[in-house]
């Protein structure tokens, strides 16, 4: 008999049903045992009557059994409206325990108020376990699925770039070194350079997800040393407009898609809204932003430091994107090129040809127009300083290279976003930083 | 005006038309310029006559025009069966060069019978043009993409685990080491432990497709520092039979759809069919083949090497399927357990509850039902040697693991194999080995 998840349950009432899943509690009463079984799908109760002559079997076998083991379970469904999970329970004719949980958990994983954060990550494979983080991971995977098939209904191509490198390229400082049999090769902070190769060959629209490494001594809630990178690159746009139309769209199909599957299940559990986004998206020039900030929230910075946005003035653009726009999505363009990577094109004038996308009040993006033009790249790796080691990268645009632009996600902070987690340590799978290389 | 992919012209003929691409060709006769034009997907001839007043600025573009140029063309799109390519023309309004080809090619990439494969790889931006190679990651783009699609719609979550660990686990001798601030961090040889964990922590079904790290200093056509491991664990599985029939369900669709939307094109450029399995695949057990393989063939080994296949056995097993089963593929069960990873489960007489599975000869996975008995695992862990490094992953058995399995699969080795590629080098978007990091 082929399990059943436990949300399709409800299409078999009456019928002989057979469940796996972990112990979530058991309650061993008088003349009743009651075991809440849970899979990564949801609950259900299972009913044993202790004196039926039929159950002996089963209550030994209830009677020696520990939360958190793992059961599979055959017998009926029924429908029975006192019983609050979903008004539904299974009466058994076989329970099988698969595995045993063989001690006290490490932590109460249900009630993490007094746990620290630490006692969680060093036992993550408890502390997922938590309703809240299968929840996250299936919605991350959804979202995830769901640009990428917006990709691929545009037909993108996913490439799988290197992630040993042979120069500390981009900005030594913060990049990670490998023993490499008699050398040595650094891990790639991004796919940037060699998501472009591919367009200098011809491949047109690409993407890529995958880990980057960046070797930030930073303690934050925001950084790790590796993470998930979605990353977007396509040739023939007419300027960087293009770029932004892309990002929206595939973002508002995502989200949209997202909001359908499990936009109730993220209310109950995260109390979060999906919004699905209008388009297009609003646009602001970074002098205006700060313009606005001052008069409509007193706002104040210095000159010097408007030349990028603050992480105050990020936090408030959620306001201002709501006030203004009624939107939760803000294209943040105008940014001064002396900030940005050479690659990125730029106008005359030095602004950036490119954008920052603010959601929810944090950046999620940067994205750009990049030069594809030999000569003027070649200027730009000079006055950045950068040498030998980006003469690779440079070497591709000699050749022919269509105009393109692109961008990238960290789909950690995207997921944070998407469900309100305050912090990357908890919205990795397992958090890697400066001072955790483990479980 | 939107720019068409070049195989969406036919549906246009008679209409103004914008497309972009490479300058594949170009031929300047007396009378008229032909261009060929060649994007991602496909090729059209662009013809200007000379003689025409209103083409005299196009006649100087082309005429200052270098192949491998980027150019963007406005033009009605004419039928003309005298065109070899397709039947179609465009006569242009509008020729844009978009990025100029600044001098000679480093190889000539579309006859490269006389280019060595190293100056291929050093120039691999340029290497990449060549119309098999543009199919050859849209083909493995495709199969990628329909995989996942099989195990998003089998329930699958995707999981994205870190890539830094903290002790050389598997098997010290091969793993990278990274300089990690004041400490040392290893690469994963493959996310096996972590997969396993999600299960453990319940959930329940999990894919990853990611980069693995292999410190293997041989230089051969299947082996590479870095390459992109497809990998799928689940749980509530009854044995590994249940794991042999998710893999070869999910094959056998995403070859389905390959060969439905790339078929043709395969056989004309690599002249490969694209044969859909028939369900299940033939299975066999280790000792069988090696007497078939005698019996059939005349194919000795010693008695001695008869615990696992030789390379030239795998390669004969291409011939033994197609002879016995009219099959492709063969799972291959019952190895002895000692050959193989202690994680796998194995009966009471040591034979491994797992399988490779050899499609045209070469071994494309190791699958298995996992050991999740804590005594067990622990018990094989110590057999093998494993102390300490691996604690950590013994722990994950301690409170409840759902019985489960799982196998990896290679994508490069896939679309090798797909493609009838030789070598890994060729097929990977950067091949990284012992002797090469760059470009």
């Amino acid at each position: 008999m082929e399990r059943l998840f436990l949300d399709e349950l409800k299409n078999h009432y009456g019928e002989e049903v057979c469940v796996s899943g972990f112990v979530d509690n058991i309650r061993n009463l008088q003349w009743v045992q009651f075991i809440v079984l849970r899979d990564e799908v949801g609950k259900v109760q299972i009913t044993i009557e202790k004196s039926e002559e039929a159950n002996k079997e089963l209550v030994e076998i209830v009677n020696q059994l520990s939360v958190e083991s793992t059961i599979t379970v055959k017998g009926t469904l029924m429908e029975n409206p006192k019983v609050k999970m979903g008004g539904m329970e299974i009466i058994p004719k076989e329970i099988k325990v698969t595995s045993e949980n063989l001690g006290e958990l490490p932590f109460n994983y249900k009630d993490i108020t007094t746990v620290n954060l630490d006692t969680r990550l060093d036992y993550r494979y408890i502390d997922l376990r938590r309703e809240n983080n299968i929840l996250m991971f299936q919605v991350q995977s959804s979202f995830v699925e769901y640009m990428r098939e917006y990709l691929y209904q545009n037909r993108f191509t996913e490439i799988h770039t290197p992630k040993f490198i042979g120069a500390a390229s981009e900005s030594g400082s913060e990049v990670f070194e490998v023993k490499y049999f008699d050398t040595k090769a650094y891990l790639a902070q991004s796919p940037q350079f060699y998501k472009q190769m591919a367009l200098a060959a011809g491949l047109g629209r690409v993407f890529e997800v995958a880990p980057c490494f960046r070797a930030e001594n930073s303690n934050t809630s925001r950084h790790a040393t590796e993470f998930t990178s979605f990353d977007v690159e396509f040739a023939y746009i007419q300027d960087y407009n293009d770029v932004m139309a892309l990002e929206e769209e595939m973002l508002t199909y995502a989200l949209e898609k997202v909001k359908e599957k499990y936009g109730e299940k993220m209310k109950e559990v995260f109390d979060m809204d999906v919004v699905v986004p209008k388009l297009p998206f609003p646009k602001m020039r970074l002098s205006e932003i700060y313009q606005e900030l001052e008069e409509r929230y007193d706002y104040h910075v210095d000159d010097s430091e408007k030349n990028d946005l603050t992480t105050e003035a990020e936090r408030l653009c959620y306001k201002l994107a709501k006030d203004k726009f009624d939107s939760e999505f803000l294209f943040v363009i105008d940014f001064p090129a002396e900030k940005r990577a050479f690659y990125h094109m730029r106008d005359e004038e030095g602004k950036l040809l490119g954008y920052d996308l603010i959601w929810r009040g944090v950046e999620i993006t940067t994205g750009a127009q990049r030069e594809h033009r030999y000569s003027e790249i070649v200027k730009n790796a000079k006055e950045k300083g950068l040498g030998e080691d980006v003469s690779f990268y440079l070497d591709f645009f000699k050749h022919g290279c269509p105009p393109h632009g692109g961008f990238a996600i960290g789909i950690d902070r995207l997921t944070m976003l998407l469900l309100g987690v305050p912090s990357v340590k908890e919205v990795q799978f397992l958090f890697r930083g400066p001072n955790r290389l483990t479980p």
